[in-house]
């Protein structure tokens, strides 16, 4: 996928609702803990409910290794069902890899190649030879880590040399490694303000924001400062949607949460002439 | 296992040898390829030829990871046999995990408690709540990237504020969120000369150093000007032993380089008067 299809399957869907899959065992519905693989059942039933109204999922690779090989394989299905099913949604395993070149080449196979992600979520702080590997395989993408929107993003990311933030430096450097079509970058809701200086840096990159619902980050604020001409956002929503409910319709309400977020969503592309 | 029993470790040993198990299937020899699993052989064969010589096993995730849910297994059974039939060995998993407060915990489930690992490698960029979740294990270490061995170390890592570069930085700021006996760091051994400074923000940590044979870094200028009075130091070498031979003796020659290398060691350790 590549910033153009991206782009039109927002103005489809009139939402750019990116769904955080971080399936925790202790939060999902005890009905489900019956069935053989509770995690895959229940990010089955909750992609099938919110993706008229989501453009991308992404699971919290975190949420899944922790239980191990068995957990992986729930992570395995997951990518590849919706991929099979709904092949339109981008999907971003959100992994915050990054190593020597020759280990960040294994990370990339085992996310872009052996899964059908479109997109991992990529650390910057070993620089150019850690990201690279993963820029290398065709219509898949690299989501680099510049602001994130944890209370501990001020310990080294606002680090100035010369009025540089090192965040900016990421974002400055790490644009000669990729482009618009392969290259997006985490800046978290939370810093919303923020935004404004960002899109000087990088005004037609795309850019993942979380932190919008549980962590207190403001959808509209997002949008004021950081919505470009092909929208440039994907927000993602997590336990907000997903955690919305824990009976047996947890699915249904999930849906209704999503719903929701997508119509505010339409109203802004509205408001900005995108669709 | 706290700094007094690693050093102890150390001096019973007389090595502050790592193994990196680096297992990638493409280069383990091929006789092993007809085993059920082939890298956890591989692994087990290497371990039981060369504890002799190392206090330390270091398997690089990603290798296991790009093999899914049956790599997984692999780095499972791995790091359980290590610990039921050594548990004197230290072992790391070499992961450079980090994110949200929320999403470390489940990291570090996955690896200090999930799986008996004694130590994982953390990357520092998303700053003090991404870290400190590793952290709340007893007697688990936490090996947080500082300055790393590769050419993109260069990109963010001098990030310069007031002269103090970022991983100076990282080095100081980590400080007061462990201690001796739960964090060390990374420090590469291709950036060998800059271990003089270090040691002053950070005299008494464990530096674990990655880069010793296949990266290019020396031996010598590491134990120069890294060597504190405890030892202070864990030198991982993986290439250079684990594949110095692929013929039905592999574990042997493995043997015998790691011995190569412990001798050496003992050389320093003597030479400095710690053993």
């Amino acid at each position: 996928m590549d910033h153009t299809q991206l782009f039109e399957n927002i103005v489809a869907k009139r939402s750019f609702l990116c769904v955080g899959l971080d399936s925790e065992l202790d939060k999902i519905p005890s009905f489900l803990l019956k069935t053989e693989d509770p995690i895959f059942e229940f990010n089955k039933r909750i992609i099938d409910e919110t993706r008229k109204f989501a453009v991308a999922y992404k699971p919290n690779v975190a949420f899944y290794e922790c239980y191990g090989a068995k957990g992986w394989k729930s992570l395995e299905l997951t990518v590849r069902y919706i991929k099979e099913n709904y092949p339109e949604l981008f999907v971003i395993a959100d992994a915050k890899r990054g190593d020597i070149g020759n280990t960040s080449k294994m990370y990339a196979k085992a996310f872009l190649e052996n899964m059908p992600f479109d997109a991992i979520t990529v650390a910057p702080y070993m620089g150019e030879d850690s990201v690279t590997p993963f820029l290398s395989y065709e219509n898949k993408w690299v989501v680099l880590l510049a602001l994130t929107s944890n209370k501990g993003a001020d310990n080294f990311q606002y680090h100035n040399e010369d009025g540089i933030k090192l965040f900016e430096r990421v974002l400055s450097i790490s644009q000669k490694w990729g482009n618009i079509n392969n290259l997006m970058y985490v800046v978290g809701a939370t810093r919303a303000e923020m935004l404004k200086d960002i899109r000087k840096l990088v005004p037609d990159h795309f850019l993942l924001v979380p932190g919008i619902g549980a962590q207190g980050g403001s959808l509209e604020e997002v949008v004021k400062y950081g919505l470009n001409s092909k929208c440039g956002l994907l927000v993602n929503s997590s336990r907000g949607i997903i955690f919305a409910d824990n009976s047996e319709q947890f699915d249904i309400i999930a849906g209704e949460k999503a719903h929701e977020t997508q119509q505010e969503m339409e109203k802004y592309l509205h408001m900005h002439k995108l669709i």
